[in-house]
């Protein structure tokens, strides 16, 4: 290290600058702790600002032409130009993206975080190098480093490179739309563009591994969910493995374990991501990595070793680093938790595990908080369950969701003159995302029954679907009790 | 009464089948009560599902419009045609509609509630006369009665009779759209319209008789929508009052108090509501109304003389027959809660009256609960308010929504270590009415700051402003108590 600059010590070193490291930098600094920052792209932000919104705004187009549709808004001229490409869709985007990027440079500045570009690795515990093209290295210490360096997306080996195989990344820059296209994979990534692009007038194949869609769902959610996409078009091969992919000139074929073949203009794959760990020298900080270059945390977030379980002194990590759920929401709340914990900084936020919601961005949105009715059984709690459909809500009726459903899950009690206790929220619909959130604050201020039947909701709004599931519930259980 | 058919009995007797009607009669019904309905009209429903949906439904029109413009959605031919009627857009809206009145017959059939159809009328305190056209007439008897009669447009004395000038129920059988129109009365109905009308393309001017918009809203949210409906083009007269209209062949023209006078193909009046209780022969029940017909209530909605405060044993009113706020989501609690009282009902339903959200269906949306800053400021409260913007959040970037905004009243507390108890919730922007019920919970639940950042929000969802709006405050906390 000799002819290098002297070593900048900090009280926190973050690796990566998307949601987990831009908030968990912004936490240890909002608590006065001197924070540096690595970021090896030239922009901050990361995936949520890269991918992410991008992803979200295409969505957003298909959303709001698929408003027009089922809203049967006659007298409305609506048509998609033939010629249309993504990019054109994506004119709003880059506004987006720029300011998203901004937004987050903006708020490291506010907090006084310094930035240093280029690619970060440990050299030992304590001490970080930053690469950067063309100049001399940096040399950062701290007692306290959060790795939040993401993932990217994974390809299988048995297919072959071509422009038209597009991953999660790629996807966005394809230049016009296809006839038709397949995508592998039936995650959360996979689902969401495969309704998309099929909102947009693509004929989408969706080839699935399993038997059941994102089977970490209430079973009532994923088999709405697998209506709906059945029914707006999409070809679900479930079950189903790819076992080649043949490359023409005009199209691509690709054969399925069965033996099925299909043939399409372009392929997305969505089959899963590997952290961001390969250059990050981890050895010289004595970290192993798990299964895909996964990082393995405690409840504190904190970088353990995979097999003995014993904690590395002063790292962390939080994101999608550390697999799933992967979510920026999660990612958020896991890097600032970790701070929380790393700094001693309690009673300032007490909890993030237990009560987090998951957004699934598929055409209906699909969002979930707590229980499902499977959790349950498992775990011997005897409940209630309360539905209310959109179609029976007048704001529902109003947007022309006819499929839509809130489900409440509530923890059976017998005593009538007791609220019953909620255990689990499941939407699946429009704004599902943004509806969850009441069903969070409940289980969070661990509300009962009473709570939805006390609100007054607006008229007409989806939020009154909590009400009404409630009374529902309510009923299945003075029914059940009268039995009993 | 010699010739007429028996004396029926009930437990309860509602008049009127909207909002309130309906769930006041199923609230008592589902603990058991006999109930009867009396409705004049053919179909079930009221206003809510008559006229509030139909508007409810041109405004969703309208957004989806507006949508596709805000969201730069370039690659999409988007136009209206030029013959378009108001009937187009309302073509989803009928079946809306009939849906709407098809749920609150099958709800009443569901809990056995005896329909009356006819015009209900007193005879005694305890009795009612329904009047069916052609007809023998038809008596109830109750010591319980629920008058939820609703109200109608009140149209102003100094205006001629013409086929362009419409009241908020006519006004959804306009044949096409005009060129311009001018909407008299700056109240929730008028401002609702006029933001309707403006975004299908109306060149819309507002009259209106004061000096602020909704001065009940935080001044901030006012403001806001003001400079809103400024921007869309809405020409907006303020303090101002009309004169006199000269109905002329090919137009109308306005004259207000200032002597400006406006031309125009059409006029909307939203001047207020008077209640409907001409029809009731309130004086065999020796009630008196109060102002524009309004039933004077007390805290449990038992009607009382408007003088002597004297409550009427066993009657009781809410809804819009009870005057302001008259939305339909206060109007079916303050039944559901009347309810409660008549019938001895407690614990089922403790509170109605403190916690009550309103719900504008402007363009933006406005919603609000809790205290205003004004509100804080009359009544000597140390307060602390965070903002967060919708142009400064990855959803609200997306969908384009850039004046939108979030704003938390907090108590102001000096000590760092504990949270800050929630006052109010103020939001303008898109689907504020659905945003503000996380705020309705948290002040049901007595939540202070902690709640928010404890909250995990999904990524990207408007749900998130909660947590910056509430970071920012904790921030001004903290500064404020550092200058102490």
């Amino acid at each position: 290290m000799g002819e290098s600059s002297p070593i900048k010590k900090y009280d926190l070193i973050v690796l990566g600058s998307g949601p987990a490291g831009e908030k968990g930098a912004a936490q240890a600094a909002y608590f006065g702790k001197r924070v540096a920052m690595v970021e090896k792209d030239y922009y901050l932000g990361g995936a949520a600002a890269g991918t992410a919104i991008p992803n979200k705004t295409l969505r957003e187009t298909s959303l709001a032409l698929s408003a027009i549709r089922s809203r049967h808004l006659y007298g409305v001229d609506l048509s998609l130009k033939r010629r249309t490409t993504v990019q054109d869709f994506l004119h709003h985007e880059r506004i987006v993206k720029d300011a998203e990027r901004k937004r987050v440079k903006n708020n490291m500045m506010l907090h006084k975080v310094d930035i240093y570009k280029g690619i970060g690795s440990f050299v030992d515990k304590q001490t970080i190098k930053v690469e950067i093209r063309g100049k001399k290295p940096e040399f950062l210490r701290s007692d306290t480093i959060l790795i939040a360096t993401g993932s990217k997306p994974r390809r299988p080996d048995n297919l072959p490179k071509d422009l038209r195989i597009y991953d999660s990344d790629s996807i966005l820059q394809i230049k016009r739309l296809p006839k038709n296209m397949v995508v592998v994979g039936g995650g959360v990534i996979g689902l969401e563009y495969a309704c998309t692009f099929s909102v947009l007038g693509v004929d989408v194949s969706l080839v699935h591994n399993r038997d059941i869609l994102l089977p970490f769902l209430d079973r009532d959610i994923s088999f709405a969910l697998e209506n709906n996409i059945s029914k707006m078009g999409i070809n679900l091969y479930k079950s189903e493995s790819v076992e080649s992919c043949n490359v023409k000139t005009n199209r691509l074929e690709l054969k399925l374990g069965s033996g099925a073949i299909i043939s399409c203009e372009a392929i997305m794959l969505a089959t899963g991501r590997t952290s961001n760990t390969e250059e990050l020298n981890l050895e010289a900080a004595e970290i192993t990595p798990g299964k895909y270059g996964r990082l393995v945390v405690n409840e504190n977030y904190q970088v353990i070793h995979p097999k003995t379980k014993k904690p590395v002194s002063g790292i962390y990590a939080s994101g999608d680093v550390i697999g799933p759920p992967a979510l920026a929401s999660t990612s958020m709340e896991q890097a600032r938790f970790a701070m929380i914990k790393a700094f001693n900084l309690e009673p300032y936020k007490e909890h993030v595990a237990p009560i987090l919601p998951l957004g699934i961005y598929t055409i209906p949105e699909c969002s979930m908080v707590g229980k499902t009715e499977e959790e349950c059984q498992e775990e011997n709690i005897d409940y209630v369950v309360g539905k209310a459909s959109y179609n029976q809500n007048a704001r529902g009726m109003i947007i022309g969701d006819n499929d839509g459903f809130l489900k409440l899950i509530f923890e059976f009690n017998n005593d009538l003159s007791q609220p019953m206790k909620l255990l689990g929220v499941h939407v699946i619909g429009e704004i599902a995302s943004e509806l969850i959130h009441f069903g969070v604050s409940a289980l969070i201020m661990n509300a009962g029954s009473d709570l939805f039947i006390n609100t007054c909701f607006n008229y007409p709004t989806l939020g009154e679907l909590y009400k009404y599931a409630t009374y529902e519930a309510m009923g299945k259980r003075a029914k059940r009790i009268k039995l009993e």
